[in-house]
């Protein structure tokens, strides 16, 4: 299943897609796509609903907005260095572990919304992400294979980052992976069975037409079960947060002429299976 | 005004503090103690409604539950090596600029509530800290002076920290920050016209009767209003979100046998005109 979420800024409404490419109204069977709803198993009744013909037809007004898959994530967890390229072109070393780190989850919009460029910032990056929403509670996983089961989806998160903040205003890079706007996700959250191998995803990203990253999901150091097991066995991970995966080779910080964005930019991104998602990056 | 939640977790009810120390119920003003009632001017329609003598008695049985005194915030953002004599007896240098992080907001507990130590934890160590609850949105304040305007109120912030999950497995801090029960808050969200000067209170805790922590808001390296305006600068500041300010001198990691925490072990921690905390240390 696609879900997907429409509407303006924080009263979207939920919607799936049928398989014959049609919106279907999903508000009888979900109040959102939120904790709640994952919690309580609502992507069983949501399947239920869409095989029975039970889903009205959606016909948004042309220009309606698509808001991120999921409401406002309870956390957003990052995963750092974790593609072996990515790691290389920061000059930083294959990490042992998982580099783990957390964003303001406030900073969720939808996959076409404008972005903002923070005040006084010179080295606002790119980062195109699969990004995984938990579908029910991971907590102290006994081995990785369990995690499969407790993811509700996958979408295409875009980890927008400030270099100065996050790498030069202070030794933690929150500051930098915080600022208001800096998550696009979306267009679809894309549950498991219609993912396939999260771990064979081609991932893309261009700038103003120009392409600066491609990868593979194959080259994640540390694949997705890994971690969320990982994950679980230091923190809680709740239905509706959302992991962040790491982000392959390409971005401006790597690149020899750091071409870092600035206000009028447009970046488009995606990944195999997941949609994609454009941006405008305009002053803060 | 001295705000606080009583009940299971997850099920706490809003209550406040009369001027004879009488807890009064405030349920009919309040759904919850979180962004929303902040968001609303709900201290105002508080204030009004426990001066005009209109919140009834609640007499809750004996042996009910502490809640923090705000429902679960949308982020806590976290200040690193903000006291002097701590930043000393770590190591680290004063910081130039605020050390910003983030800790997992499902964390918070309440103030009497059991703290979990992680499984596979030899470093688990405590932190007493002013957390600053937001009331009103901050987003690019002009100056530290519009802070004030913006602070619901002040509570006791127990910042619980895994130093081996925080400066060994990760360079970035958040996961030895994030692990299940690690933030204890309360018992009262205090408002600012009761706590008066935020740069003049004392703050002390004890493990197992013994006094580990004990300083003075007066010696932060950056005072609260500075933080927040600093903190807006660079992401936006949600009413219901806390900030833990930092902590003292004297936790494990800088004391010479690095006393770390173990299952039954016995924290306190208060600070002035806020309260005091008392939690009982077990195994995750």
């Amino acid at each position: 299943m696609r879900l997907t979420r429409l509407g303006p800024r924080g009263a979207e409404q939920p919607a799936v897609l049928d398989d014959d490419g049609r919106l279907l109204d999903a508000s009888g069977v979900a109040d959102d796509f939120d904790g709640a709803f994952f919690a309580s198993g609502g992507i069983g009744r949501l399947r239920a609903a869409l095989h029975e013909g039970r889903l009205p037809r959606l016909d948004p007004p042309a220009g309606t907005r698509t808001g991120a898959p999921v409401a406002r994530p309870g956390k957003i967890v990052c995963i750092g260095l974790n593609y072996r390229d990515h790691a290389a072109e920061t000059g930083a070393a294959i990490p042992e572990r998982p580099v783990v780190f957390l964003k303001d989850p406030g900073t969720v919009v939808g996959p076409y919304d404008e972005v903002l460029v923070p005040r006084g910032s010179t080295r606002t990056d790119w980062e195109v992400e699969l990004g995984v929403v938990i579908g029910s509670r991971a907590r102290y996983l006994d081995s990785p294979e369990q995690a499969h089961a407790l993811i509700a989806g996958y979408a295409v998160s875009h980890d927008v980052s400030e270099r100065e903040f996050q790498l030069e205003r202070s030794p933690q890079w929150d500051l930098g992976k915080s600022c208001e706007t800096f998550n696009p996700l979306g267009p679809w959250l894309v549950t498991p069975d219609e993912v396939g191998d999260p771990q064979a995803l081609g991932l893309r990203l261009s700038v103003n037409g120009r392409r600066r990253q491609e990868g593979s999901t194959s080259d994640m150091v540390f694949d997705v079960a890994h971690l969320i097991w990982y994950l679980s066995r230091h923190m809680v991970l709740e239905p509706g947060d959302l992991v962040n995966t790491g982000t392959p080779a390409g971005v401006a910080l790597g690149l020899p002429d750091t071409p870092y964005l600035r206000a009028g930019d447009t970046v488009e991104l995606g990944i195999d299976g997941l949609g994609v998602q454009r941006q405008t990056f305009v002053p803060a």
